[in-house]
């Protein structure tokens, strides 16, 4: 992550996760998960936490799950039902459960079709948010396989290229490869310049925007940097057409057709609009021994990531990283030291622990 | 494609697409290649030119494959091998087959295991360049099938986000998805800022680099619009970090492992150097009816197309467009009125018609 997406230090409250994952836990039943659920969707959040992507963690998310179920918008129950199958594909019925705990579940089902046959996919329709789409793509790494995770939905953010409506949600994808001695791929990311909980972030912290991070509600790239202006869209990753945009338009387009249209809920641009979160996923597990001796598939992994992360900088840098690599020493860091929230986020977890009348201890 | 990468009308040679269909079956049956084989290879390439890829058409292309063919680097008469197979996967060894008829054949092998079982990839190892991507996306469409593909190998020519060493080709991606109506999403792009090929077609044409598509060889980002230096590296996509480089540093790193690792070979960055094109193959099909009914997935991608096609474009901008629309009109216009291609290849054309005595008539 971008310096300038990290808490201030003078803002900074130290928790320990174990701490962060009861009261987070706590919420969730408190919103009518079950407790298996709620552990689950705690995890996920945490996991987040730890891998210093706290864009999805419990610092913006949680507030928003609390309210959505409040309103009754997620059904913290749902009753899952596959809708199709065949020996390697299914169709997973979300029942407005909160995408945390139902997307474990359907990455559960892609897996076991992997194992038995090579390969298994499974698309989710009718779900909610899933937070980091890294955790569910690292669901197979044990079993020796490939993850593979996207969503689409609503609300509405990104601009496409050329044109100046919002027709597509922050479109994500995650992709994850096992190594052996390395730290696994992981490659996490929004199609957009930078991930909506991002903006959020950098808006609570006093951060700027980029050149070519976003548009005028005209469709035009702004392109000096600036702050969040109240009305905007963001720009596809690339920005401009000239630095690729019509590439990050194209994956966002991708997860559009292989989450909600592949599931049968049709595009994210004809769901009802804000703040009703609806998504559809996709999730697919493949199994590396279809293809080659998951051996020498790790052995492999492990030369080509050690090859890239001690390559030679570009002069005036200090290293190379891969996708996956900072983020598995950040939860080294923080399973030791802590996780560094911002102390407005503890404040939140104050209130809401008077409000919803739970007894955890923070710090 | 950009208006620079056109051809400049006063270089323009326009030829129809028979008869360069015909001269380059009636060359590459020269290099050795059998006559069903020949006629594939030539499919491929003229698909590109008639979709307005000439980046991936004959221009390029055609000249290198002879001189491989002339070097042996290339197997004219591959004998291809399943080295690892289940239900939904297999691995096909290449024996150094040209790619562009190599890996139709391992596309239908996925096509007819997704036919019986929902899903079908295909890795091929040892194998030669596939020219355009999209050629074997496509190949699924009409069997109501998502056809995905990616490559890679050596020679390299991409440098990671901060690093100073070239590391990747320019590992492509493509992604194809059935409509009704609408032409088809057919997603094809370079993980570099632009495709190698591009940058020699720019050279040709005399047309300028961007900002921040090429770095020095120190791996620091040229931020200046320039004509292409004796020595660069390409850049991600994406061209800076804070920009999204690391995008398409990560995107380009997951063909490297779905293609040579997953296939067995290994990273292209450990294979033998430039000139000799090594690379590793991996094609995907999915089966719609895995997941919902075909119907209802064609009539919601015509919805989704149509209204990203009709949507209001941004202060300045004609219109908007989606990927695969603009090579659906191209080739309507150049079925009609012939591909224009520019003089300089014509006379490549002329003088291998001369040296291999073959009889083709382009004009």
């Amino acid at each position: 992550m971008l310096e300038r997406f990290l808490v201030p230090e003078k803002d900074r409250v130290l928790v320990r996760p174990e701490r962060m994952l009861a009261a987070t836990k706590a919420i969730f039943e408190k919103c009518g998960q079950s407790s298996t659920d709620a552990a689950l969707s705690a995890e996920v959040l945490l996991t987040s936490d730890l891998r210093g992507c706290e864009s999805h963690g419990v610092s913006n998310q949680l507030r928003v799950y609390v309210q959505m179920y409040g309103d009754q918008e997620i059904n913290p129950v749902p009753n899952l039902q596959i809708t199709r199958e065949t020996d390697v594909t299914a169709n997973l019925d979300g029942d407005t459960g909160l995408g945390l705990h139902v997307l474990p579940k359907a990455m559960e089902i892609a897996i076991d079709k992997a194992d038995k046959h090579g390969m298994g996919a499974v698309t989710v329709h009718n779900s909610r948010h899933i937070g980091m789409l890294a955790y569910h793509s690292m669901m197979p790494l044990k079993y020796d396989m490939i993850g593979i995770t996207t969503s689409a939905g609503n609300p509405l953010s990104m601009v496409p290229t050329h044109a100046s409506e919002k027709l597509f949600a922050t479109n994500p994808w995650a992709w994850a490869a096992p190594a052996r001695s390395e730290a696994p791929f992981v490659f996490d990311v929004a199609t957009t310049q930078v991930a909506g909980n991002k903006l959020r972030l950098a808006e609570r912290i006093g951060a700027p925007m980029d050149p070519a991070w976003i548009s005028d509600t005209d469709g035009v790239p702004i392109m000096n940097e600036t702050h969040l202006p109240d009305d905007y869209h963001i720009l596809p990753f690339g920005g401009t057409r000239e630095q690729g945009s019509h590439k990050g338009y194209g994956f966002a387009a991708m997860a559009e057709i292989m989450a909600p249209i592949l599931s049968g809920m049709g595009a994210g641009m004809f769901m009802a609009p804000v703040p009703r979160t609806i998504m559809g996923h996709y999730v697919q597990a493949v199994k590396i021994d279809g293809f080659i001796d998951p051996n020498q598939f790790k052995d492999d992994m492990d030369r080509f990531l050690k090859r890239l992360r001690t390559s030679k900088p570009a002069s005036g840098e200090k290293r190379v990283v891969y996708a996956g690599l900072p983020e598995a020493e950040e939860v080294e860091i923080r399973q030791r030291e802590g996780i560094p929230y911002h102390k407005e986020v503890i404040g939140w977890f104050e209130s809401i622990k008077a409000e919803l009348q739970l007894d955890f201890e923070l710090v």
